[in-house]
Order: structure tokens, then C-alpha cells, then sequence
């Protein structure tokens, strides 16, 4: 038996075809959107529009998952016949307007060419000023809710780019019955549900983006969507679907669609979870294990059971129940740059007559300590615990000998520092870290940044199996949801374990480091405290002095 | 009339023939240590040890004088005759032991070859220890003194020397009668004063960095440095030559010297100055007109007269009167690296495809406050007003964009804010700088920093004619010995006016830039006391974000 996993990535979408017993990834293909450049369609006159074009789903979709079955068919046993389900993710909030009859408005006549129809891409900005509104509203109406999300409402979410749309695109909101996640939407189509207010959506992207909270057992109520906007209330009003978590099913395949994606038709579809959150099942993600993505930025997810769970975290932005595996809460934090510092160094502070290799090389043979620097890992501001897009990078105790090898280390151990700033805040409030997975485009290619954030964070880092865990993790819960629909109990967490593998490399924390680790940790979180809150003061005048006398114990 | 004055710097000597109505070089000579690497002995079993062989000193004057006569010839009206007098100049501290026949220790055939008997040349730092332990008897002992030489007693200087020798070269301590600056000892020489008892001795150097203070009207008392230790006391007795202020007269050139060197016999030799001290001089020092020199690191001198002057100025290192004008004090600050941090970023910092010329461009064209960087300039610690070696470089308002232009520039930057705090510091305490006279190796060459400079200190920069100041200062020292000799009132202060000249680039403040500068001064000052004093208690969260809008002020 065999599932299906697909992973609507920004700028390509992914499929894998995938052994339910073993997690064998036996088959795999991509494709790329037709619209925009990569499949992000921009606007010339505004920086921070980002689109995805809806119509593009259909044929990614196709066009992944014949070439996944093509490559699978190296496995001799494999047959067609033997896939029992298909599960998708996506990135998220990227929602579209849809008509009452469950179109979306960028496939109708009248808003073709409509940029504002587009589903409005997780990483579109448009919508900062409608953000701090509804902060405002949440803060005066609802705490306890703005402080399950971290404290500020995101201008990447669900309800700020509903009235962003609203305002800058009347005609088109008028026209507009619904606004969803792309990924429910396209569920829905391939299930072959038409009316808007019937379409279920996923309660990853509804928990952790659209304010469907615990106090209100349900999406964010109609006094408080008035008071955000009314012309809003009457979208609201159509948001009536089923929310369900991952691992449950949508529907089953229709007939028609089976046909064009070639698969059996009538194989249910499991219901779309966001992408970083399935990738967390796809690395292994269970109480006790952090799953880490380590790319160009972090994000950091922990699950816990729901009676151990804090009502909140301050600084964290998303606890959400069910939102990865029911009946646990997902804990997502995250860091605002990781490998794009490592990226500016390499490319902006690399002297003339070093290569990028020996560049790491030369930061490897550093001892901790050695650099006598110690930095912030702000250079694209601070998501967790800070929450604050306005700071930035520092780097302190330069001298005329610090070389780029010296910053390239120093920065690498400053993104570890920020990360346990984040696992110490998550332990404060009973959410703990035993080990952690880590998947993403760094783990793999840079052992150095693997044994530094061991000996940070003091705990042991291994690497998730699987190069597509977003896609693999679809591909669970399409087992999961064929094994409810056989009968079964469509038990998720025993998916995992059967279908999750880690690498054989394993990175522990090394005694010495950690040692001098936590010196260095200890000053970072006075440079962090002082730079990034209101209430420190203490005196700053021993740093610099500290950092000559870690490096000189590290010296001799 | 003409005057000669000689330079010994740390790597070469170098002279000068000047003509005494209109200050001009006609004549100049260099010429190499014989010893040495580039003039400096060194020990390769400890890195601290830096010296100079006193015997070179003969030499290198007479290759260095007679090639500036040789290159004076052609001005047709120039005859060896007309000179008058003769003027030199040395780094300091720079010591020497001597016998009781006058000879260096370095010169006998017991000691030739030992090290410890060669001139302890100014950055020699074998003496961290020994100085450490004179600051603490001063503490007791002598506050007043202490305030007046900065808080701390240098490694570079006298005392802390000699107790090093004592120590490290007991037999060498025993055979030795005095203890010289060696440009004392070799101002005597030429003279031919034998006696080291009756050698006069630079009130420069003295003032400066061998505790002789009015507080004492002398030097240091025989109860303080048998406190310092005992075995220095019989050094002390023998220190009983004229204490001289610059332009006076050390005894007039022997006619075996002056044969030597091939000028008149029995013409004046002016007391030795300090190299820097002398240079202010040769740039045109007043009060209210700083001298300013720019080099890898920064010196900043000015004078006030005896009656304004205060007693110390806390974090300024030395207060000093009659050092470079008789009748006034001289104030002298620094900065611990200007150029060398400049160099650092260039040669460390610089990007793979940039070159030198493109970044200097890049830097020049950015406006203030554009970078959204700020630095602390303690690449290589803090002379003045912190006085302490142990600080440390910093940079903060890092992003992903940023490129080492704009590292560049904010360096430049924090090197004219540091220069900022030195002069707001001194105008606290009554010393006011209206203008700026710039000397050194960075000014010509760099008129992005001369702006910068001007911009934050709000003054204007000018540059003075010379490139050779100290030497020109030195035989400014010995036009006005010579006008002493002939009867005249050896009026240093008309000859600095008749003989010292500016280029003719001035660089004023830009109001725009002056506005912006003083925002970006105040968080400046701001990193300086939470970093560099233990009374910092504000809180440092508002820093990253002023500097974004400032940013954002100067962008739009």
C-alpha cells in the first residue's frame, strides 16, 4: 500500500509517492506553477505583493504526481491500484476569494488579470497597517487569544488579508462569498465540493493564522469580526465548513480528477496542514522532540499533550491545539534568520583571497571562544521571543586581528544562542526539549552549525530521514485518513513511527564546549535583554572584558 | 638663516635643512637603523620587547643631515654656513642605561649584545606588570599626580621601564649609573657633556611619561620611588640635570660632532622634544587650535595657557606644562586606532569583487545615518577618556543587506565620534577647540574622513603644509635656541607663525550632515558609557530602532 504526499512549496510544488508500511519514498516529482516569476506572480508598484496564481493547482498537481508514479515504477511491485490515499500541504495564509459557487475569483471571466484575486502568498506584506488594527481590536477584546498568538496579529494572516482585499479591491470583495486557504479550496475541489460554506478547512492554518481559538470553540465571533470591520461579518458568515485535523479526511477523490491526476478514484483526501507543521511530522515530531527547520530562516515546533499544555507562552507566537497531531497542542516558534546570516557572511564579508571552503574551514578549526566576539542574531529582526521586526544585528568584541572566519563562527554561535533563548522559554512554562530532529536545507550541508547548536542548546541534534518531509508528511496523513476510511483507527502518531527515519549522523554535545558555551550564553542574554527589552539595567562594562577572559582560558 | 632639525622616528631618522623667515624645507635626508628589523630589535621569546640600538644614533644623524645639505644645494643662495642651529626629536618613552662616563651600557664591551641594555623603544610593553604596580603606590601616594597623567601609569613609559630593567637585568641594573631618555643622552653627546649627572633632560618627555610634576617641582621624590622600590633610588639621585622646556638651549654642537656631521662647529642644539609633541609644533599649534594627528592611531594635542589651565582632566592622559610651549600647558589625548581600523576593515572586510578604490566610493557616496550602523570604535582599546586597553570593537544595526561600504563608513564614523568625546570632554573642563589642524599619514590621502571629522566635531579641518612636522618642529625648536644664543627671546610662539603653514583644502561642517551626527553622537555616546563605565544604568532598547529612523529620515 502506498500514499500519496503533495507539498505546495512557494516556488515549486513537490509529490511523493510513498511506502505505508516503511516511509519508502519510491517515487517523487516537481513541477513548476505556470503563472509569475518561480510561481510568484509581483506587482511592479507595490514591493510586498506576493501571489500565487489558484488556476496553477490543478496542473502542478497533475504534472507532480504522474512524474512521482512514473519514478516509482522501479519498484517492480509497485501498482497503481496500491495507493490508498493522497495528503496535501501548503504554505500558509494564502487565501483567495472564492464565488458562491466555489470558484475562485481569478478563474471568472470578470477578474481574470485581477492581481488582487490572486491567493494572497504567505509572504505578501500588504496588509502591515490592517495587521496593527486588528491587533488593536484583539488586544482591547481578546487577551488571552492575541497572547496565544505571541502578541501581535501577523501581516502574513488569514483576516488581515481579508481586509486588505476588502479595501483595495471592492469590487472584487463584493463579489466575493467566501475567502480560504488555497489548500482548502483545492481539497475541496478534488473532493468535488462546490458550495463555499460547506468546504471543511484545516485547523493548522485556521489555529495558527485565522483565530480559530479554544475560548471562542470556533473561528473569532461576529462582534469581534465588526469590530475589526463590519463589511467583514458577512464573510464570516460563510466560514460554516468543518475544521478538522490532520489525518482526517475531506472527501473522497472524485472520479473525474482521479482520472487527470491518474490514481484510483474514490481514495479519500486527507485534509491540508501547513507545510512547516507537516514537515514536523515528516521529521519525527513527538512530546519531548523539537522539530527544527533550519533554512534561510528557523522554525522551531514542539508538541504537547493538552493536559500539560500552558494556556500561553509570552513571545511565542502559536499554541495550538490538534494543529499537527490531535490531541496535542503544536508550540511553533521560530527565529527570523538562521542561514541567511551565514549567507550574508559568505557573500558580503568573504575577503578577496578567501573561497567559501576554506572560509568554513578556518571557522571550524576555531575553538569556542577563540573569536573573543559575541553577536546578536538580529539581522532580519526577532520573531521569537522579542517579537520585534525593528532590531538588528551587533557584533562586539572586534579587534584588529578579527578575521571573517572569527564573524562566520561568532554568527554561527549567536543564531544557537537565540534558538535556546527560545528552548529556555519554552521550559519555563513546562514545555520541555529532550532531544531535537532537524530538517531543512542547512542540516545536512554544515556539520559546524550542527555541533554548535549541540553544544548550545545542550542536547542532541539528529537529521530527519527524508529530503521532503513537507511532502512525506502529507503522504501520513493520507495513511492516516485511508486507515480511517478502511476502519481502522487512522492513529497518526503510529504512522510516524513506522514511516519516520532519522540519518545515521547524530551530533552530542561536547563537555568542554558547553562549558564555555554557557559563559558566552550568559553574556548574550544581557546584550539581548538589554537591546531588546525595556527592562534591563544592569551595567554592560564586564562584556568585553568577559570575552577577553573566556578567550584566554580557551587559549592557553 | 637656516636650521636643522632631526627626526628619530622608529623606523628611520629623518632631517631637515629649514629656512628660518619662511618655514621652508629645502633640504630633507632619511636614514635606516642599521640594527634591527626596520630599525627595531626585537626577542622572539617574548612578543612585548621592542628596541633600538643607541649606537645607530650617530650614524643615522650624520647620513640623514648630510644628505638633506647635499639635497639643499639647490637653492643657490644656501650655504652650510648660514646654519644656526640644530633641533631633535625621538619617541618617548625610549630609555637607556648609562655608566658614570655618560656611555650607554649598550656601548661597552661587557654589555654589548645583551638585549636588556638597548633602548627600551615607546611601544616596548615588556613592563605591563612593573607599571601596574607604580599606578598602585601613585594611588596612595600621589592622586593628584595620578589625575594628571590619566589614572593609569603607562607600560610605555620611564619608571616602569627602569624597574623592568632592575629586574630582568640585575648585573646590567648594577653597572648602570643613570637612567636617559635616549635623546637626552644623545643631545648631551653632541655637545659632548660626559656627566650623566649634569645632562639635561626634555621637559617633554619628563612631564610626559617620567612623573615630573609641579605638584613635586621636580621629579618623582626619593620617599615615592623607594615606595616603588628601594633599588631605584640611587637612579633617582643621579636625575639632577636641567629640567628644559622645548626651545632651550641643551649646550652648543662640539666641534668634533660637527665635523662628523658636516655643519658649523659651536652652533646650538635645542632640548629634545617628544616626536608627537614637536610635531604640534611643526602644524601650527595655539590655543583653541588643535592638532590633530591621523595616522594608524590618533593623537590630539592642545595647548591653554598656565593661568586657564586645570589641574587634571579625568580619562586625559596627560596635562603638562610648558612640554611643547613654554608658558602653557599641553593637554594630550588619543585614540588608540584611527587608520589601523580603517585598514582592518579594507584588508579583512573587503568583499571578493570589490576593490579598494570602489569600496572608498561606495563608502563617500553613502549619506549619514544611511547605513543604519553604529560602532564603537575600540578595535584596539581606549586611551582617552576611558583609558582602557580591555574594550573592544562593536558594530550594531546589522541587516542582511549590509555591505562592507557601509561597515566602512560607520567605522569612519565611530573614529570621529571617539575624536568627539575626547574634545567635548576638554571643552567641560575649560579647554576649548575652535579649529583643527590635521597631521599625519591619513589626511591628505582621505577626504572622506577629514568631512566626517569636520561634520561630527562641527569644526573645521584643516591640514598642515608640512609632511614631515615633527622634523619641522624640531628645527623650529632650534631656530628659536639660536635667536636665544644671539640675544634674542628664542620666541617659539613667532617662530610657529613665521615658519608653519596650511594646505590650502579646508574642510568645513555641512549643516544637513552636522543635524543627522548629532542624533546618531548622542546613541553614540550612549554604547560608549554602557559599554566603558560601570554608571550606565539606562536601558539600550530604543538604540536599534533610532537608528532605523534616523535611516528612514535620511533615505526620504
Amino acid at each position: 500500500m502506498y500514499s500519496v504526499g503533495i507539498d505546495f512549496g512557494t516556488n515549486t510544488a513537490r509529490a511523493v509517492v510513498v511506502d505505508v508500511a516503511t516511509g519508502e519514498e519510491i517515487g517523487t516529482g516537481i513541477a513548476a506553477y505556470r503563472s509569475g516569476e518561480k510561481g510568484v506572480v509581483v506587482d511592479d508598484a507595490n514591493p510586498h505583493v506576493a501571489r500565487h496564481h489558484p488556476g496553477n493547482y490543478a496542473e502542478v498537481t497533475r504534472d507532480s504526481v504522474r512524474s512521482a508514479l512514473e519514478s516509482a515504477k522501479h519498484v517492480r511491485s509497485f501498482r497503481v491500484d496500491a495507493i490508498c490515499g493522497i495528503g496535501l500541504d501548503a504554505t500558509a495564509s494564502t487565501p483567495i476569494p472564492v464565488s458562491r459557487g466555489g470558484v475562485p475569483l481569478a478563474l471568472t471571466e470578470e477578474f481574470a488579470g485581477s492581481v488582487d484575486t490572486l491567493a494572497w502568498l504567505w509572504k505578501d506584506h500588504s496588509a502591515v497597517g490592517e495587521a496593527e488594527e486588528i491587533t488593536a481590536v484583539l488586544r482591547n477584546r481578546a487577551p488571552a487569544v492575541l497572547d496565544r498568538i505571541g502578541g501581535v496579529y501577523s501581516s502574513e494572516w488569514f483576516w488581515a488579508k481579508l481586509l486588505r482585499f476588502s479595501r483595495v479591491a471592492p469590487g472584487a470583495f463584493a463579489a466575493t462569498h467566501s475567502w480560504i486557504e488555497v489548500s482548502d479550496w483545492f481539497a475541496a475541489w478534488l473532493v468535488g465540493e462546490r458550495d463555499p460554506n460547506l468546504m471543511s478547512r484545516g485547523i493548522c492554518a485556521a489555529g495558527h493564522k485565522a483565530l480559530y481559538d479554544s475560548e471562542w470553540n470556533g473561528f473569532v465571533p461576529d462582534d469581534v469580526v465588526r469590530a475589526i470591520d463590519p463589511a467583514l461579518a458577512r464573510i464570516r458568515e460563510t466560514m460554516r465548513g468543518k475544521v478538522r485535523p490532520p489525518g482526517s479526511v475531506v472527501g473522497m477523490l472524485s472520479r473525474e480528477n482521479a482520472e487527470y491526476l491518474g490514481v484510483p478514484a474514490g481514495i479519500p483526501v486527507a485534509v491540508p496542514v501547513i507545510d512547516a507543521h507537516i514537515g514536523a511530522l515528516g521529521s519525527g515530531i513527538e512530546t519531548g522532540r523539537m522539530v527544527k527547520i533550519m533554512g534561510t530562516s528557523g522554525v522551531d515546533l514542539v508538541v504537547t499533550s493538552l493536559a500539560d499544555a500552558p494556556d500561553t507562552i509570552p513571545g511565542v507566537s502559536g499554541v495550538v491545539p490538534h494543529s499537527v497531531l490531535p490531541g496535542f497542542v503544536t508550540v511553533e516558534a521560530g527565529q527570523s534568520a538562521v542561514g541567511d546570516i551565514y549567507g550574508w557572511i559568505v557573500e558580503q564579508m568573504r575577503p578577496t583571497n578567501e573561497s567559501h571552503e576554506s572560509l568554513t574551514r578556518d571557522a571550524e578549526r576555531l575553538r569556542p571562544g577563540e573569536t573573543g566576539l559575541l553577536g546578536l542574531d538580529w539581522l532580519n529582526g526577532n520573531r521569537t521571543v522579542l517579537i520585534d521586526q525593528r532590531l538588528s544585528g551587533l557584533v562586539v568584541g572586534l579587534n584588529l586581528r578579527t578575521q571573517p572566519n572569527h564573524l562566520y563562527r561568532s554568527m554561527i554561535e549567536a543564531t544557537a544562542f537565540g534558538s535556546r533563548v527560545i528552548i529556555d522559554r519554552l521550559s519555563e512554562f513546562g514545555v520541555d526539549v529532550e532531544e531535537i530532529v532537524t530538517s531543512g536545507g542547512l542540516p545536512g550541508r554544515n556539520s559546524l552549525v550542527m555541533q554548535v547548536f549541540a553544544d548550545v542548546l545542550e542536547r542532541r541534534l539528529r537529521i530527519a530521514r527524508s529530503d521532503q518531509t513537507a511532502a512525506l508528511g502529507s503522504a501520513i496523513c493520507a495513511a492516516a485518513a485511508a486507515d480511517l476510511v478502511a476502519g481502522g483507527r487512522g492513529d497518526i502518531q503510529a504512522a510516524v513511527q513506522r514511516m519516520v527515519g532519522f540519518r545515521s549522523e547524530r551530533f552530542s554535545p561536547i563537555e568542554d564546549n558547553v562549558k564555555v558555551y554557557r559563559r558566552l550564553y550568559a553574556l548574550y542574554r544581557e546584550l539581548h535583554d538589554a537591546f531588546g527589552t525595556t527592562t534591563y539595567r544592569g551595567t554592560l562594562q564586564h562584556v568585553m572584558k568577559d570575552l577577553l577572559h573566556i578567550r584566554s582560558a580557551v587559549s592557553s
